[in-house]
């Protein structure tokens, strides 16, 4: 494993180091477009790094490893979930970012005040630890229609589609080509050809109490304002409006349509092929074999 | 049928036609209000474009028919699904939105290294085919609290509030005075006085395998964080939470009280007077006359 | 009661009072940080006021005054609820949020051809009474994902943090620490150390025909894509995809087991220490006593 990047980083005006910005990266023998970079900005520092496996799986300790670990899961050089990113929360300083560029939180009410007495023209887009994405780096095609849910950590595969109100969080993505209309959390990965409907939520690690990993295999369909919090297998689709978690109950079907007995969401946990829905006359949660696969519509989802 | 138009093109440095801006338009005896458009800048062009009848009628071919077709219906011209929208997503480019206009996919990755390299001053809102609303046509007496949720194409009528958490695709929107907190599918038309509340799906027939064409009457409400995928008639409610398919099975109850049936959702298609509950002792969906219509608060909603 | 508040006005070229900006406030014996203000822009105008309780009490019947009602609430000078926002709709006018600050809407169609015709740099990120919160005041060691999001008015606490999906109406916020990923209405506030899930919905006295006024108490939990349309009391959780409202009615268990009887929600409000649950395999919506309480992730939660 050899990593070697070269980038630059913002400074406030005390010094403190506010993002990192890293457009040159040799991982191995692949290679970032971008070749070099530079800069006559006296806000800004150029910064060479030279990694290997082992600063992949160590914890992060400052805010310039921070973005590079980020950097190499959005560029794809790594999946989702394999380096270690504990300590991320802490390297990472809360920012104003706005559309001057990132400033820090102890200057933000003098800049913004300055902006009101002047001609008006700051504004701040976000006050978070995380930028968006695309004001580092911009991921072959894919579509983002609003690109302030997604955040610099995401691992887009081509083919991805994130629509408005999809949103994907940082170290989780999608693996081939998708229809992103919900969220996708930290952590969570869909399957090449799978579609997360309008709305629809997937449990992530980070809150909600639940450590169990979640994925979604390939050709899943989530419907509109669903939800899941167990990981699916393959060509499973969950009917609008239904969330399954892991402690759901849930009568199963065997495919000549005969009871294969009620198990907890946790059991059917990666199991693929499967159909959930909620009997509408008396309320039972159910699964079935899935008799139909989806397929996107292919003109939609032309991304070039 | 006798349509005029002059617009603006953006061409990349390649010669590529990004978008085009149709602030003139004579639409048989309508026009816009804007009277004449020039330009000094070399990456713009001027247009102008005569057509019939015919020329709504046909797929669309190219980027600048793509731009007419999605002004006429945000200019309310002609209504939603009234004219031929074939090739659309082919027609259009995948484009970067910029706060600095639109910029070709191809140039991006250089442009956000010069931003980067100086003064960061570039940031990309959206990677997108359809651009948003309000880029191109700014709708009288509507309120959009978030305008990066309405993409040009969105069918608007005066005395509309998007909200935050609201949406409206191309090709879809209000027939009237509405309060919009969901989502508005491609293709769904949402009658006079109606709500959509928060979070609330509209299934549209791009994705989720649906044809039917979905639409919401009058004086309809549509509770937060609830669904529809059937067209609805006038005075309908959904309650918060339940999602209504084509498939949900649906006891209905006459005016009387006494049970009608049990109906599929897609039977109860285009009637009017029915509020859609689920049992919460026995999850069991029903539909029962509507005794109280829905006062919007007419404070609230006043957009002058 | 004694308030002494400093501001600049943006005025429309015909006069119009777009917006007030209040930086400088005392409020009895606490002040903002900021000591003063001025400006040369002629667009610009300072405004001083002195307020004492009665101007506080009586209904807004300006747009100057609707602004220092709502600076007070972002300060946290006042707790929502608590003072006077009578009028406050019809006072203030329907602006064009741009990257240049406020137009008036009379002015922003010229203003979008002209810069249509020139650079296209003008792009209009909202149209709507209420600006976004950070456009005026940077709450302290408070995190928002997307300011978008966030309306002036809105009251958040250290310790929060508004992710993507979070949304804040005005007189409405935190009361401590809380992670936020749904949408809390106006006059809705949240507990210390509550979590708000991904997408969930709290019902809003302005919409939606409820007039009972919304809380959530301390260590509750709503979980992804729920919802409540009653008051809750401490130490309670909703479970994912469920939605409480008044009306819903709910069989109640006691601690050792027994059934307390079925109430509706409205009968529950306020009450603290429930869970509440939709059972999977009969589809009964039950509340049984709350055996665990939520630690939020404090790395996760940090903000400074």
């Amino acid at each position: 494993m050899n990593i070697k990047a070269k980038g630059l980083l913002t400074k406030s005006s005390s010094g403190e180091t506010l993002d990192a910005y890293f457009p040159v990266i040799e991982f191995n023998d692949q290679k970032t477009d971008i070749q070099d970079i530079n800069t006559d900005n006296s806000e800004k520092e150029v910064v060479e790094i030279h990694w290997t496996q082992k600063d992949l799986d160590k914890p992060i300790e400052d805010v310039v490893s921070a973005y590079l670990k980020l950097h190499l899961i959005s560029y794809r050089f790594v999946l989702p979930n394999s380096i270690n990113l504990d300590g991320l929360f802490n390297a990472l300083p809360n920012v104003a970012w706005t559309n001057k560029g990132p400033i820090s939180i102890d200057e933000i009410d003098q800049e913004l005040l300055n902006s009101k007495q002047n001609k008006n023209d700051l504004f701040i887009r976000s006050l978070d630890k995380f930028p968006q994405l695309v004001d580092y780096i911009i991921p072959k095609n894919v579509r983002i229609a609003d690109t302030s849910r997604v955040r610099l950590g995401a691992y887009l595969s081509p083919g991805t589609t994130i629509m408005h109100e999809g949103f994907v969080n940082f170290n989780a993505g999608t693996l081939g080509t998708a229809m992103i209309e919900g969220r996708i959390s930290a952590g969570v990965v869909v399957g090449d050809n799978s579609d997360l409907g309008g709305g629809c939520s997937t449990m992530g690690t980070l809150s909600g109490g639940n450590n169990i990993k979640i994925s979604i295999g390939e050709n899943c369909l989530i419907g509109a304002n669903a939800g899941v919090g167990i990981p699916l297998g393959d060509n499973c689709t969950i009917e609008a409006g239904l969330y399954i978690t892991a402690g759901t109950k849930i009568e199963l079907y065997k495919e000549n349509g005969d009871i294969d007995g009620v198990f907890k969401g946790s059991e059917l946990s990666n199991c693929s092929n499967l159909v959930f829905l909620r009997n509408s006359q008396n309320g039972k949660v159910f699964a079935k074999v899935n008799q139909k696969s989806i397929n996107l519509n292919s003109e939609l989802h032309k991304n070039d």
